[in-house]
């Protein structure tokens, strides 16, 4: 990405220092049959996003394989989607890795590449007190004051859930612009925004991650959805988030049933011989191949294929929910 | 480093290509105080270390800060410990990430800078199935055909126990020489020496991470051991190893239970305000400082530093130990 | 209870056979200082339950205390709380125990008591698979075929989740009139209401144990709720679920909001010197002796007595929410 | 049981204030078709492990079926071995529940038939904190003070480890006459066992309830085992533990792996339709069944049964075990 194509961008991103609100879904990264990205896609699979309405693209989250990307094809995404997305919606990019120094390597990057929020979950694979993870994000905070940073509560891949009282007084100081919530309990979701509010804290956002519960997220508050399966079914999920901001809930959970249904293929692939991210992700190329979106549903090594009988029951899933496209 | 240095080390390596046992402590990484490696004492003490008769050296590990290393720090580490070995102890490396393709930059890294093995755990993060834990092994050492692969078995930090069966079909494909065993299970470490003597697979070896229960590994017929407080105490390892391959249990059950009492020092720090990292690590890098090998216990972030009376309480552990220096 | 005070309650419960659904109170068990049953303060509590306008009352839960108290003192709790509601509500009963055998004793005590539905969780202390307990369920209902059983989701105390498609495959068969689900995941609740509709079972109810989610529930379309801060606040328990039948979920989650302001009496205990069992039943068990309902905060041994600070911090608390007394 | 047949045992049993030490098999449960208890077999088994020279009987444990068994049957088990046993053996007695009141039942009825110790794990289903399990164990105690009482460690059914310091403290209270630990960490047993000595605690022993690990224990300091394999195999478990006394660890060793080749029938049940207590009871009570002790496998409900095939193989690892009946 050249310096040219960067700075508009960069121009029109100048309400991009307000957190992210509404659909915000972690884009999903496809790959070439060598495993490199494969760019084009991924920027026709953003415009995709964008033209259905979303409110903001997540590049590199748990569904954007960030796990699996050296650090070089990480740039590679976030230049691509941010070249695609012209300042129209906001990119905000995952900077996962087992501990600060190494987020803050991510950061660096990821700043300098112009993006408008940075997504961080706690250390992993090592032990750490409440204490620490606060100092944690604090350091990351510092690195890149002028970024707005999101903690990301992913205990299925970080095995320790953030602490509430711990949230909120990084708000306070204005370390932390949001939470991406993936905790999956979403009587946590209400506490922590309850918490918020009752601090007065202002400008810091709570986005639930959960495909299946937007409706609850939204009742109790919450400003926005990172959704996975919104990488198949954008509309539904822009019309799901209209209908909840208007206060239309026994509507919006008819919605919420129908995305339900199509996730139905996340539990398609065989758990005796495949993890659950094979299956997840799995399932998500697997339906943006079969609906043309995607030239392969390759996943990262070591990923396991899904076979075509798995493939074929979720193309039927697929169909039967007659997704609109954008 | 250059290629000069490097190839002397190379040279010498020649039995490196057998597995390694024996005492083969994991190195801690010195920082000076801007968070850079201390070289100088890094070199030092993997002296110390080979004074003191230790079989070989893992750097890189867990107690080595891996997780908190950035890749150009990491190959600081490893050219710094080969340069010091000279190939008189094998030298061999933590490749620690988060999946496979992660995983394989590091093994490039390691073995051109002429490592004797190469350390790699399941995958973390992500949630992947025994099927797909040994493709990832399976890829790592295609990646790297003549070098040592080892095994980390650390549910601890990566939240999976490596499957025996698996193991010891790895084994006899070639694609593993061997385990390093921190499940802390000590059944788990005589089942799996049972399961690969049972199915006749050589050249693979068995080591135990356990600084507390070495007599019993051994007793079951393991390796070598791979001692976190072998920093601290390497003679006494070096002591335990020598009883133990001599058939003298009871006598090295009281070294051990000596070195036991040692240990109690990662207990010391107050764990209602710091992680088991902090605590552990801590008293690991405070003890070596207390003992004039380290010029600090400073840790890379986000670790909470030992206050005044866990350090004071953790010399007076130390002093009583009475401690023989190489 | 003698065989005539029975006789009217079992014919007044007619509709018994129908599962229960509306707002289901886990009713608090209070004991004399000598550990005993107080009697007469339960059929008081039950009175002023019943008079807020609860659907039903399911003794012997965990809020009870179920898991303390014995077989005989079991038999007390149900015999006080059938004579107190005289028909007026139908009365469930927990049956907890370990396993399939020790379980049907205390349903057979129920039965004999009359009771109008019972609730039995998954074997617990024992490894079962997902097949023992759904034959578990089966051999729970043949002991009583004619008294509706409710399957109790509570991962927490029992360490296994229910899965979904036996609950509805043994809801088919007829052996389920429900689920009591405590899982915490508002999503499973939804799947599992989802399942259920797919597959037209009918006469099988989905209840939530969230005190703090019942707005979630409702609108993923559950039956009921089964709050055990109900037991302190049951008339606003009563509003949220009228207008959550009426689809006002905008104001209901208002109301939610302040009950689970309410809710965080909880965490007022100290849980550096007592167990989750003690900080939660403490804390109900508190705020109804602050409200004059219970003569004492007494709980069964061991668990550790809230301190006096702690239960000033509680009725502060209780008093800010002006509960409505029914 | 009358007082005439009870009175002898009594008598006999004078040396049992000293803790149990050396073999004490958790005796199996054999079962009618009715799922009665066969008493007679029980008491021929309780017999034949008598004849190989175990050090002491205990009943009602894990492997003993206890969370299967009705109060009444319980005591059934308790009368029929003590009578058999005739004071030969101390008969130690399981009094396995939830919480503390329905665990001083059980003491209550064990003691009244003369059992010679109690054995009694931390609470479960409930959420305790270490403070109330050490009270929990100092009312269990007061509920019988002169009898033993051994803590039971078993975190896979319980879900807690309990504190080594706890336990020493205990013990030094004259609370504790010692530990069964079946935590699955040997180095958690010698930290124990260490502790123990170093608060110069007399009269409180350490158990080990590991099959595969027992001259592990013993080499740290252990004072006898609690094999649920020594219901199958004895004798050799009196001749690992004679060996063990003797210091010869080596050929000791060469026993216990043998011995962990029997066990490997645990691993024989098939995990996909079965949970672990069918795994592992069901390949004892097989073999068992196939020695021609039992005259059947069958196990409490809702136990999955091991399948012809899975008997077969569990057979052929016994006849290969050349086991030496008493």
């Amino acid at each position: 990405m050249s310096a040219t194509t960067q700075s508009p961008a960069t121009t029109q991103r100048s309400a991009a220092t307000q957190p992210v609100k509404g659909v915000v879904p972690p884009v999903l990264t496809p790959l070439n049959d060598d495993y490199s990205i494969d760019i084009s896609t991924l920027k026709r699979h953003a415009e995709r996003l964008i033209k259905a309405g979303v409110h903001g693209l997540f590049v590199l989250g748990s569904s954007g394989e960030v796990a699996f990307l050296t650090r070089e094809q990480r740039r590679e995404v976030i230049a691509a989607v941010i070249e695609q997305a012209q300042g129209r919606v906001p990119v905000i990019a995952g900077v996962i890795d087992m501990t600060t120094p190494r987020v803050i390597e991510h950061i660096k990057d990821a700043v300098s590449l112009g993006v408008d929020g940075l997504v961080a979950t706690a250390p992993f694979y090592v032990r750490t007190h409440a204490v620490e993870i606060a100092e944690h994000f604090r350091q990351l905070h510092a690195a890149a004051p002028d970024t707005p940073l999101y903690a990301y509560n992913l205990p299925v891949s970080v095995h320790t859930v953030l602490e509430i009282g711990s949230l909120v007084e990084l708000a306070s100081e204005g370390v932390l612009a949001g939470v991406k919530d993936s905790g999956g309990n979403d009587g946590y979701t209400r506490a922590l925004i309850l918490a918020r509010d009752k601090a007065g804290v202002e400008n810091f956002v709570v986005l639930t991650g959960s495909e299946t519960t937007v409706d609850f997220a939204y009742l109790a508050g919450a400003d926005g959805v990172v959704p996975g399966l919104g990488n198949v079914d954008p509309v539904s999920y822009v019309t799901l988030h209209d209908l909840l901001v208007k206060g239309e809930f026994a509507e919006a959970a008819r919605v919420q049933a129908r995305i339900t249904e199509l996730f139905t293929i996340v539990g398609v692939g065989d758990a005796s011989r495949m993890g659950g991210s094979s299956q997840g992700l799995g399932s998500f190329k697997a339906a943006l191949h079969h609906l043309g979106v995607f030239p392969s549903g390759l996943m990262s090594r070591p990923h396991v294929a899904l076979n075509s009988d798995e493939r074929a029951a979720i193309a039927t899933i697929v169909d039967a929910a007659k997704i609109i496209e954008p």
